[in-house]
């Protein structure tokens, strides 16, 4: 799939704000690969595509998760919010016949994280909390980190993500939990 | 075992700060067990012991969870801090003939907790944490909490106890999280 096909897949069915997200996590991502010696290509096609599926209906996105063997129905379990995650790169590989693994992998996880992250999956799981429209508190701190350590910043944003759902009393995923301990150790 | 037993087994192998600290698990279990309709016997017994094993040697704590098969042999990959509790539960059984399966999975859960926690596991875990011997930033809203609902205090319990591990930058047990997620549901 070329970047402006991805580009014009997205901006069908994305709201402006959520496009426009979407550009700075393309764009951000397309750095840091560049930083972190990470595919630049990939990154930015992961970047643009990453919340394809996130206005879906929760029963479009269901039903994708229910068809999908790769996809644990565990995720059901837990907050919609993460649905749209995997079920995108799912949706990307049926409607699009994209087949790279290192891209769907870095849709899949870019919500959750999970342990033995790859560097893309790291890559585009920051963009997505980084990205220049991206404006919370102590963002600033975790830029300033993805300058100087790619890990780092994971852990960070890891670390502010479990205080925050905690904090509001929602459930964590564990494997949320297993990409935070991974690197804390 | 008896209550009278298992108070001189733990003022022979605790420091008097720590057996001071079990004395008053012991009170708060009992008096929650009355409130909330648990065997008070069972929770005083269960609070005398909980921390029988805190002061082994990392070296014996280690073996007794290697020789166990009722020991997830993963508990040795997290902090050593929480070692003590299955080891314990496994040590009364083995040294002392201990087999009430309450009073032993109370022990053996008093510092993860775990999903599906029994109301002892329960009354044993928030009794370890608001016993009047304990002060640190938050507490006292959790012993009022303890007052209404066991379930609740249970859940400020863990909400607060994994914030601050995240917060130190330590791992987090993933059944901790999975005792969280059981009550946010």
């Amino acid at each position: 799939m070329k970047i402006e096909e991805a580009q014009q897949a997205i901006k069908e069915v994305l709201p402006e704000k959520r496009y426009l997200h979407s550009l700075g996590v393309a764009d951000t991502a397309e750095k840091l690969a560049e930083k972190y010696g990470a595919d630049s290509e990939k990154a930015r096609l992961a970047g643009m595509l990453h919340d394809i599926a996130k206005y879906f209906s929760k029963d479009e996105l269901e039903a994708i998760i229910r068809r999908r063997t790769d996809i644990p129905d565990d995720y059901l379990d837990y907050s919609d919010k993460l649905w749209h995650a995997p079920a995108g790169a799912a949706y990307v590989q049926e409607r699009f016949g994209l087949n790279d693994r290192e891209v769907l992998s870095a849709m899949t996880y870019h919500t959750t994280g999970r342990k033995n992250m790859t560097k893309l999956e790291k890559i585009i799981f920051l963009a997505d909390y980084i990205e220049p429209g991206r404006d919370f508190p102590g963002v600033n701190e975790v830029r300033k980190t993805a300058g100087e350590s790619l890990d780092e910043a994971v852990f960070q944003e890891l670390q502010r993500t479990i205080i925050h759902l905690l904090e509001k009393r929602q459930s964590v995923y564990p494997e949320t939990v297993e990409a935070y301990n991974d690197l804390v150790r």
